[in-house]
Order: C-alpha cells, then structure tokens, then sequence
C-alpha cells in the first residue's frame, strides 16, 4: 500500500534500488490496488526529462567530455561565491592581518584542501566510491550489485588531496596565506577527532610559541558513510560541541599568549569551547571548494573586506537545541522573561551565542531614514526603503535584511521571519537606498480552516544587519477582506531594489 | 478572540489571574464575538464544583482542622509509595550492604531531609511563600497584589529542613542509614550546583578514604522560581547532565578506591558522569516525601528487596535528546543501523544509558510460558499469558511489562508501546500466572482520514522485565473490519490478572 500511496503522491523514481516498487507495486496492480494512470503519469514524466536531455536522439555524448574544461568556465564565479561566504564572526580589532608577519598555521585544516569539499561533491564522491571498491561499504548502499560493476569500469582509487590540487587547483589554507605572510609553518597537531601523539601538540604549541600570529584551522568535514568526519550523509553527531581533540588544541594555543585567530571550516554550527569563544578574532567559512581556503587568507589580510552573514545561529550548548531566530512568539528564547527571573535556563543564556545572518565587516555601516506604506491590502505590496551608509574608512558590502512579525489568531506565529534580504555595496561615505517590496502574499499562513489564508491586521518589520539587530522598526496595516491562495500564488522573499541616494 | 475560542474550547478558569477573561472577554461579548452560551456552561460547572464541596452551606470549615492528624493517616501508605519506588539502577554485587560498616554518606543529599518535597508540595510552596513575603519574588508571580496580603495573613517564614522535620517526621539519608551501620558520618562537600570550599572536598575526601562503604547522595532539586535548584516550575537546565560540581564530587570520591554506591535523588533524568556510571552500585529515587531517604536506606542494607521501575529512560548525553522507548519505528535508535555501520551517532550510542522501565532485584526472575490468542475481532480482547518465576534466593517483587507494535499504512507508528503492567510478588521458587487481557481498543490509530481507527493486520508483542527485555515475544491478527472509536471508546492500559500456578 505504501508503493501505491507513494505513486499517487507523484513519485517518479525509487532510490537507490526498488522496493515498493517494481514487483510489489505490479502485484498490487494485478490486485487493482494501484491507479495505473499514477504509473502512466510518473512514467511519461521520467521519459520526458531524458527526452529533454536528448538521451534518446544521442545515448553516448560523441565525444569525451573535457570535465577540467567544463569546470574551469566556473572558476571565477567559483572564487567569488567563496569570498562572499566567509564570515567574520569576532574581531577585537587584531584584523585584518598585517604583511611582514611569521605565521603559524595550525590544526587540521592547517595543510588540508580536501575538506573543503563536502558530500555530493565530485571529490567525496570518489573517496566514496574508493571505500566501495576497497570492500569497506560492504553493502552499505544496498545496491552494490548495481554499483560496484561499475565503479570497477570507470574508477581507480585515488587520493583526494592530491586529486583536489591537481584537477581543481585547490590549495590549503597554509599555501594561501603563503602569498600574504613573510613566513608561514604549518602543524596539523590533531585530526578532526583524534589527537595526534604527544609530540605532535608539543610542536603546535612551540609553533605558536615562536610565531608572531596563529591562525587556527578548526572545524569538521562531511563526507559519505566511511572516512574521518563529523557530518555528511548517514553521517552526524550526538554532541554539536566542536571534537574534544580540537578543543585540547585550542586551550593548549590559547595558553602561549600568542594572538590567535580562529578560523572553523564547518558545514554546521559548532558548539565552541571557551579557548574558541575567547579569541580575540574567529572566521568563519563553508565547505567551499578549491578556493575556500584563498578567500579566507584574503579576508585575514585584508584583501577582501568580509561581507557574508551566518546561514544559521551558532549555539552555546547540545542542551540548547534547537535554537533558531524565527522560534514562534513566547517559546524559546522568544519567550521574554519576567521580572525577576534573569535567564530563561537555571544553567544557560537561551540566546544563540551568535544569531543567525550576523557577520561583521572591516567598515561600519550605519541605517536610516525608514520609509514605508501605512496600509496595503491583503492582495497589495508593502513598500519598505531604508538607506544604508558605509560610516567607516574602507569599500565594502553588508546584507541588509527585512524581518516581519504577523500574530495569527488561534495558532501561535513565530516572533519574526526572514521576508528579505539585499547585499548593498558601498564605498566609504557612500549612502544607497533600499527598497523592498514585500507582497502580502508573503504573510498568510495555514490556519485552523486549512487554507493558506492573508488575514487583515498589523504586520510589524524591522530592518537590521542580523537576525537581533532592531535598529530600525515598523509596523504597517494589512487591509480588507481574508485573502485565500493556491500554493502557486505564495511568495517567500521579497524583491529588493537599491538605488543611489 | 483568544478568549472566545478557550471558552468555546471549555477553559472554565484562567490563572493566575484574567488575561483573556474579565473585561476583555466581556468586550467580546458586547461586540457579539463571545457565545453567551459558551460563558453559562462554565460558569455553571465552576458553581457545581463549589456546591459540590458544600461551600455554599459552609463557606468556612467550623474548626480548625489538624493538617498534621490529616496527614498521618497516610503515613503507612506513603511509606509503601516510598519503597516501592526505589530503582535498583545497578548492581556489580556490592548491595545489599552488610551490618556493621562504617559508612560515610557524602553529598548534597547526605543529611538533607528538604529535597524530597518537591514543587506543589506543601513544604515548597512554604519555600515559595517565603520568597514572596522577602519580596524576592518580586512580582513573579504577575498576582502579588492578591497573593501577597494573603500570605503575610496566613504564614510566616519557617526553615524549609526543620519544616519537614517537625511537621511530616522526614529524615535525612544519613539518618535513615544510621539505623543499620556501626558507624555514620556524613559531609556535604558542595551544594547542588555550586562547589562549597576546597577544604569541604578534602574532608569528603578524607571521610571516604577512612572508611568501609561510600554512600555518595547526588541528584537535583525541585523549586518554585527561586532558591538553588535543578528542576520544578518556570525551572529547568539546557545541560541535562549532573551538575559539574557534583561530577567534580563523584570523581574525587571514586579516586579513594572505596567503595561506592550512588544514590540518585531526581525528578528528572541526569545525563551521568563516567564516575557515576562506573561505579559498583547505582540507587535512584524519585523525590518521595518524608519516608523517601528511609526507603533507600532498607533497601541499601537489604530490608527491602527493590521492585521499582525507572520511569523514564537515562541518557547518555543532552545532544541526544529526546531519547525513549516508543521512538517512531525507523526514527532515532529504532532505526536499524546496515551492516557496516556500528553506531547511529559518529559519537555516541543512540540507545539510552539505562532504558524505560530497567530496574534490578536481589533475586532473580525468569519469565516463560507463553499462551496467547492467535485471531482477534477489531472489537475483542486479546489474552497474553506468561508465567514468572523467582529463580532467586529471596522474596521479591518485578513488574512484567507488555509491549505492542502496531505497523499502519500511510503513517509511521512508535516501533513499540506499552500497553499493560503488572507488580508481581513471589517466593523463592515460586511461579505465578500473569494474563493481560489486551483489548483491540488499544490497538488503533488516527489516521489520514482523522477517525481514531482498530484496523485489522499482525499484531507483534514482547513480555519482558523492562523496555529492552525481548526474551518473550509473539504476535496475533486483528480479523474483521475497521472499526472506529470514539474517545470514550479507546482503552490505554490492559487489565491483568495474576493467579498461582
């Protein structure tokens, strides 16, 4: 019955092998327990997308596809998307970097470029292929006999550092900083879960001693099913602190007194032990391909001046999840607390220790001059324009976002949502006006009856640069009758226009 | 419109004082929003209520009633209540204790009579009042302008220890041990949370070495808004495990190398420390009024055979919650893991410490005899018989639980539920004869239709000593036609009946 259920719901393909499908789905047809025209439909639309690809006129491309070549065409957009992810979290004024110095580089992703690739990336992919192939997987996947012929034909065991310098180029984050730095030395000191020997700290911690700054390269690594990791498919942890090994590293750096810059490489927030907390500048970046690494030593030194924000809140404890900006109105830490009572847990803050899309620049900015529609129709557009000035010395980039608050009756809404964003970038002085226009069909929601539904009532925003930032606030009237919509008719973002002022 | 729908929904009182009802309530009414009918009915169940405690003849009781008289007429009960509760957590051979130690009772817990009164417990609401009267609660409460008159009229600040004391005869763990040892001496080494000076840890330190057996009393404390504590209303802790101080405690105790048993104090599951779990003996009570540190006492020293049942399931860490027994089938630690796979969690188990309803003895039980029927009606009863036999040298209690799994189409159910318990007492040899009579009104489910639905298909059960505990297990039809229930037709709990054999 599931096969049938699962059919009717419009789902085309079974992974990663048959198994309410193709035998039990055709007995229960023989049963007549199954729509056939379900399998007619979900066959004719597999059939058209490879038509679509042309499988059917050319099976086999004529020729060998050049996949350097191809991924070459993105190498830019490559190395700009890696810049404008990296994220200041901490600065206490020790950045950016300047040149002349003798840096330490130290901890797992020190003198690594292969974590900078993640799961479902060609490169984990191959390190995951390699395990089926060695026999590690056994029968993991479930569909081996499928899977293991074929990786016989088509792959050798490789290894994924030097698979990752040679075909994409990538680098560590010890040959970026190279570029920047009058001398760079490099200790990997741990795994990513492991200490290494006694020695190995020993050195790191000499290191440090001796260097004039240490950047260190903390984080994790997602890859498929086998492998040292701390994410990835089928891949997760109890405890969302950061590995103890990492943390023995941190306390054991901290303590030389050198300065010490922390940069996590993560695909998930880490809980961070105070030797993390307390430095005096942490970086943050994603699993960012072969040029994550140069687009974090470029902002360490100043080149780039940081413009990404936080794609989620980073928490203080395994205790404390989940903790999330857009908690519904008077749960979590969007509970407000009474008089009296100084923190919602007897043992912890209830905030996150850094709210979701907050990320810090080397200028300032300032916001102002709020202007916005009083009232709109539950089938209107409010317009909301704010203008953002550079205050501080340098060009840069921040993300000016747009937060609304709609209380619902007879259900609980959350304290505020994410409705827009706009990346605005400036030169020093410069001012630029935002705009955006947030439909009210943004601002419905499912309610007792059902429907998605824009009732008539107040809708109050604020406009900031993280998901706490309140500096500039408002509130506007949504009016006439309760509007229905279809799903087609929804809207999730708004549309942003940013014109000079 | 809030107002409305709580009292269309049967809300009859809003505490602890009108938010929603009174004047706004009122106002709806007015604007012709409120269904009168809706305020009749409750004012005429609150008026039944009252007229059914005779308030209206005799609004006050004529004399003074003797809350001490009143409250020793359960005195014996609360006593059974009290042993019956105590879990035997673990036992590496080391309890029951023999006569004639030298005991040292260390800890929190040690010579604290208070911290088995628990929130909504006269003697916390006395700790409560207090808060008020001193003005620390401030106006928590959000109702001192009625609550604070009637206070200061009524009562005068006591000390919650000799409270308990005096008016309920409660005693310490260090008393209560006192009555079977050589020897007792006690020292409280920090308090809950907080570490008391390092020269409190030195004495505890030095009690333990000096002597025979370690009784380490750990756990929480349940309190109303303030005052030191772990747990209890408006109270709780994002770090579900021990408090360090306490953890710092045990790891000094357990470095003596004497032995130690640990007595769990809790309302709540802690997340143990691995000087906790490793230690030979582990006693968890519950916070079970004057007679509970008593109840441990016996069975420390063997009074009483142990014969109750963790109430919930132990964690290993806060990151793994929630953790329980009646996980989705396939969800959590009831998803089977593939072959090549040995944890769920890259860094932890994704089983508890100790499981649901885990609890030892000092004897030993066998369980056997498996008769059930094979074909039941969606609207009949299915009998489960098992036979459990005290295989031990002792008289001694268990409770034989009885599991169901229920597959349904469409929806994920639990991949286990408990549907029926039953306290056993048996001699040494001794078998007695347990039959659930399961009823197929247990058995259903709401399904996508929204009906609470008995629908016909396998059935699986498993008989056991606690939520893990498999050694029984069968299975029977549900035959017929679907039949749905209304509330007041489903059942919970099965029946059971025990006999000799």
């Amino acid at each position: 019955e599931a096969a049938c259920l699962a059919i009717s719901a419009g789902l085309d393909v079974e992974m990663p092998k048959p198994y309410g499908y193709g035998q039990v789905l055709a007995e229960e047809d023989r049963r007549g327990n199954a729509d056939i025209a379900d399998v007619d439909t979900s066959v004719w639309r597999v059939l058209r997308a490879k038509f679509e690809l042309g499988l059917f006129e050319d099976p086999y491309p004529a020729e060998r596809i050049d996949v350097a070549a191809v991924a070459a065409e993105g190498t830019e957009l490559s190395r700009e998307l890696a810049r404008r992810q990296v994220v200041l979290v901490k600065n206490d004024g020790m950045l950016p970097l300047t040149g002349g110095l003798d840096v330490a580089v130290i901890g797992p992703h020190a003198d690594a470029a292969k974590f900078q690739f993640a799961t479902y990336t060609y490169a984990a992919w191959r390190e995951a292929t390699d395990a089926v192939l060695s026999g590690e997987l056994g029968n993991m996947l479930g569909s081996d006999d499928v899977t293991t012929p074929w990786y016989q034909a088509l792959v050798t065991p490789v290894d994924p550092e030097r698979l990752v310098r040679d075909r994409f180029g990538a680098r560590s984050l010890a040959n970026a900083i190279s570029g920047h730095a009058a001398r760079v030395r490099t200790e990997r000191a741990t795994t990513l879960t492991r200490p290494l020997d006694d020695e190995a700290l020993t050195r790191a911690v000499e290191l440090a001693r001796e260097s004039d700054v240490v950047v260190l390269a903390l984080g994790g690594a997602s890859l498929w099913f086998t492998g040292e990791r701390t994410e990835g498919e089928a891949s997760d942890t109890a405890d969302i602190s950061l590995p103890a090994a990492q943390t023995r590293l941190a306390e054991s750096v901290a303590a030389t007194g050198t300065p010490v810059v922390v940069v996590l490489v993560q695909g998930r927030a880490y809980a961070l032990p105070e030797a993390v907390r307390e430095a005096p500048a942490i970086v943050m970046t994603s699993y960012a391909g072969p040029f994550g690494p140069q687009a974090v030593a470029e902002v360490l030194f100043g080149v780039t001046n940081p413009s990404g924000k936080l794609p989620y809140s980073i928490p203080r404890h395994s205790g404390q999840i989940p903790v999330f900006h857009h908690q519904k109105a008077g749960s979590g830490y969007r509970n407000p607390l009474p008089a009296n009572i100084d923190r919602h847990y007897l043992d912890l803050e209830a905030t996150p220790l850094y709210p979701f899309a907050h990320g810090l620049s080397y200028t300032h900015f300032s916001l102002g001059d709020l202007s916005h529609d009083t009232r709109v129709s539950t089938d209107g557009t409010a317009r909301i324009g704010v203008t953002v000035t550079n205050t501080g010395p340098l060009s840069g980039a921040t993300v000016v976002q747009l937060y609304v608050r709609v209380d619902a009756k007879g259900l609980t809404r959350p304290a505020q949502q994410l409705a827009g964003f706009s990346r605005v970038e400036t030169a020093p002085g410069e001012s630029r006006r935002v705009t955006f226009h947030l439909a009210a069909a943004q601002l419905g929601h499912t309610g007792r009856a059902r429907d998605f539904t824009v009732e008539p009532g107040r809708v109050g925003f604020f406009l900031g640069l993280d998901s706490e930032d309140r500096r500039v606030e408002g509130s506007f009237d949504l009016v006439g009758g309760n509007r229905v919509l279809t799903s087609d008719e929804r809207a999730f973002l708004s549309d942003a226009v940013t014109e000079p002022v």
